[in-house]
């Protein structure tokens, strides 16, 4: 087999066989095949697309390439979640301890990660003594334990995946389809767990800008989940805003026990209720996401049930408590989630109003991130400190009434310097209209 | 400006302006842009192609990025022809001599390269003594004297082009109608001649397969070449059979010859005419060609009294003497030229029959290619030795009759070893039909 006669083959839009996936992701990763060959074959892969059965041949190669997860430790179902990224998304928070508390055992693995806020590991940081870094069987012991517990990413999972994606990343093959979809689920095949379950955002803060493109992503990753015998779901959730109301590490932290901490679920996500929007449409996602989860477990007959096990579980408050729990096994402070007044706080917190009234009708989600990243929230490159205190509460949401005698949104800074910019960028991310409008639902398919 | 940009552009049907050509062609020839861009940029032009513009720009740019050849110290207009190759192509010893009994200067630079037989350069070496090495001074000083002479290709021409083509090479980028028609004319317009006439080969032993192709292929080297300010013309000629009878390196040189020594081209072309079909072809292509030379010379009023006078140089016998003394300054013996008997002569000289009788219907002339390199006429390695003796020397061509009773071909060999593989190939090449059928010119079209 030559690598020059499989360039042809796809750039003439033909299908690779197995063996020739194989070849080409070992080739790759063994260094066998230069990087000018494979970034042909990727820009042909971008025109002329894969099948299914070659994304999880592809798939598949790539999670073979290195070390796969072993979880056969962990009693029970493991269930894994993966979100496609977005502004101000903090589920973990909410998913893991609800299926923690219901005994579904979470071997959570997590990175910190480039973006506008720090990673799930960056977050967890803002608690006091937490730690990211047990032994591996301090880890299993405390999954098999309490059903909870969080690493930061360990060994060499899916190498071909990384290293393809570096040049993809450089040669502007990132975006197909089939390509997005196996470097996704090559990690998660290589992760181990038995249940997948995906949340695939949408919208101007998510990679997927439209619904349809985000289903098409989701049914590859699903189709590709089932073929290697993963049980796998997808969620298509909006991103054109971001999810809840604060984004940050701590704020984000702190957003997720507000939302274990509700006493009645039904009344909370009613028309009637006061709640802010954007913990509705949180607790919305999370709660979509957890029974599909513990569904996939087989702890519930079906979605319904699952629902109503994950609506009990935070209403008890026994996933509230299972999150301190978790946190106290990590060498966390646990009063932290009783009490977030002791998470770390921002010297300056300011109000930011519209100066016209009107109703929110559009958000440029990826502009409220880059607010994030300039009160120093994210990392720009793998050695930026986070301020983990510093972040944007919003307060209104598209489609909400706003007024200049109303707070739009909370800055929350340590630096005087950068809150102007902020301020006026955050505005500037967002349009106004005369008219009131028809909002959409957070949640838009699933896929199975 | 970022190559990853540029990518992007053309991967997304984008139009080049010139400063980013430029920067593409200078970046890679400096290295600064690593293969693995070039080739997802190449990639992309394979699928989006290249306008016009683009392409002159193109082509401009691997011009410029090394050597041009200054041929300002000889007299004269300079005209420059190139073949995109085939087999059995020998119509430079034809075409020079011509022109240069007609006082055009030919000032020819030529490779050796790998192929079915050797180049231009090995071909001449047949003749004993012929220097193909003379120094820059004697080359110019013959070609103001006799008007004629040839070197093997000196100087950094067009670098750029030798990265691109060496990457195309890999990674299946070369099929490209933009990319193949700027490699070729960015080494003319570097080797400075003021008129150049392209002789684009199609058909089965040509790159381009249809005669549809080799147009498309000629409009754009034309339209280069006449942007960049060089009379251009291009002869669209049939490659679905070797042209000529023979194939082989001495046995093309002695054809050129008797070519030469025609004496009355009307009659060698008539249809009562006994000249073998082959030599007819030969003849009508290499007419073709000097004649537009000639007219882009500016020696002839028009297409017309170009060919009397080119047809008139080779009858008188001009054209073969000034071959000769072309072979002489450049320190071979001219007996040769006169008696070709003296070139190298194979050892075997085997006949070949058909089986069976009937119309021979089509050529697959790479396959006749494939057979001079069998019987070691070519390279398949820059290191390997040519056989310059050895070859074949078809009889019959596309629409003749054959039977088992007469010789259709002779194999030339210099191993006996080698002989009945050579045969049976040979013969595969061919098909035959029951039918008669009629036969296309040899010329095609001409775009100008």
């Amino acid at each position: 087999m030559r690598m020059y006669d499989l360039i042809i083959k796809k750039r003439d839009g033909g299908v690779h066989t197995p063996e020739e996936i194989k070849y080409i992701v070992e080739g790759y990763t063994n260094g066998n095949i230069p990087d000018y060959q494979m970034s042909a074959w990727l820009m042909a892969v971008y025109y002329k697309g894969m099948t299914n059965e070659e994304t999880v041949e592809l798939t598949q190669a790539m999670a073979d390439s290195g070390d796969r997860l072993d979880l056969s430790a962990i009693e029970g179902v493991k269930v894994d979640k993966h979100s496609t990224g977005g502004v101000g998304d903090k589920t973990t928070f909410i998913v893991a301890p609800i299926l923690a508390a219901l005994g579904v055992p979470m071997a959570k693995m997590s990175g910190r990660g480039l973006g506008h806020t720090g990673g799930t590991i960056d977050k967890l940081e803002s608690i006091e003594g937490f730690n990211v870094s047990i032994p591996t069987e301090e880890f299993i012991d405390n999954v098999n334990r309490i059903k909870l517990a969080l690493v930061g990413q360990t060994g060499n999972l899916a190498p071909a995946d990384k290293k393809i994606y570096a040049l993809r990343d450089v040669t502007a093959t990132v975006d197909s389809l089939p390509l997005i979809a196996s470097s996704i689920m090559s990690k998660k095949l290589a992760a181990g767990a038995d249940v997948i379950v995906l949340d695939v955002k949408c919208g101007s803060g998510a990679f997927m800008k439209t619904k349809e493109a985000a289903r098409d992503l989701a049914k590859t990753m699903v189709d590709i989940g089932n073929a290697a015998g993963r049980k796998t779901y997808g969620v298509i959730t909006d991103m054109d805003e971001p999810l809840g109301c604060k984004v940050g590490n701590a704020l984000e932290v702190e957003e997720s026990v507000e939302v274990l901490s509700i006493k009645d679920v039904d009344s909370a996500l009613s028309a009637k209720s006061t709640i802010n929007y954007g913990i509705k449409r949180l607790l919305k996602v999370a709660l979509c996401l957890s029974s599909y989860m513990l569904m996939g477990a087989g702890k519930a007959k079906d979605y319904d049930e699952a629902y109503k096990f994950c609506k009990e579980v935070i209403e008890s408050g026994k996933a509230l408590d299972k999150m301190a729990e978790f946190v106290e096994a990590q060498g966390g402070n646990k009063d932290y989630i009783y009490n977030t007044d002791m998470l770390p706080k921002a010297k300056y917190i300011v109000p930011v109003h519209f100066e016209k009234e009107g109703y929110i009708s559009c958000c440029r989600t990826s502009e409220v991130g880059m607010v994030s990243l300039i009160l120093g929230g994210g990392r720009t490159t793998k050695e930026s400190e986070i301020d983990l205190a510093v972040g944007i509460d919003i307060k209104k949401h598209v489609g909400d009434f706003v007024s200049p005698d109303e707070v739009f949104a909370y800055i929350h800074a340590n630096s005087e310097d950068v809150i102007e910019e902020a301020k006026k960028r955050l505005l500037a991310a967002y349009d106004i209209s005369e008219a009131a409008f028809p909002v959409e639902d957070v949640i838009k398919f699933v896929v199975e």
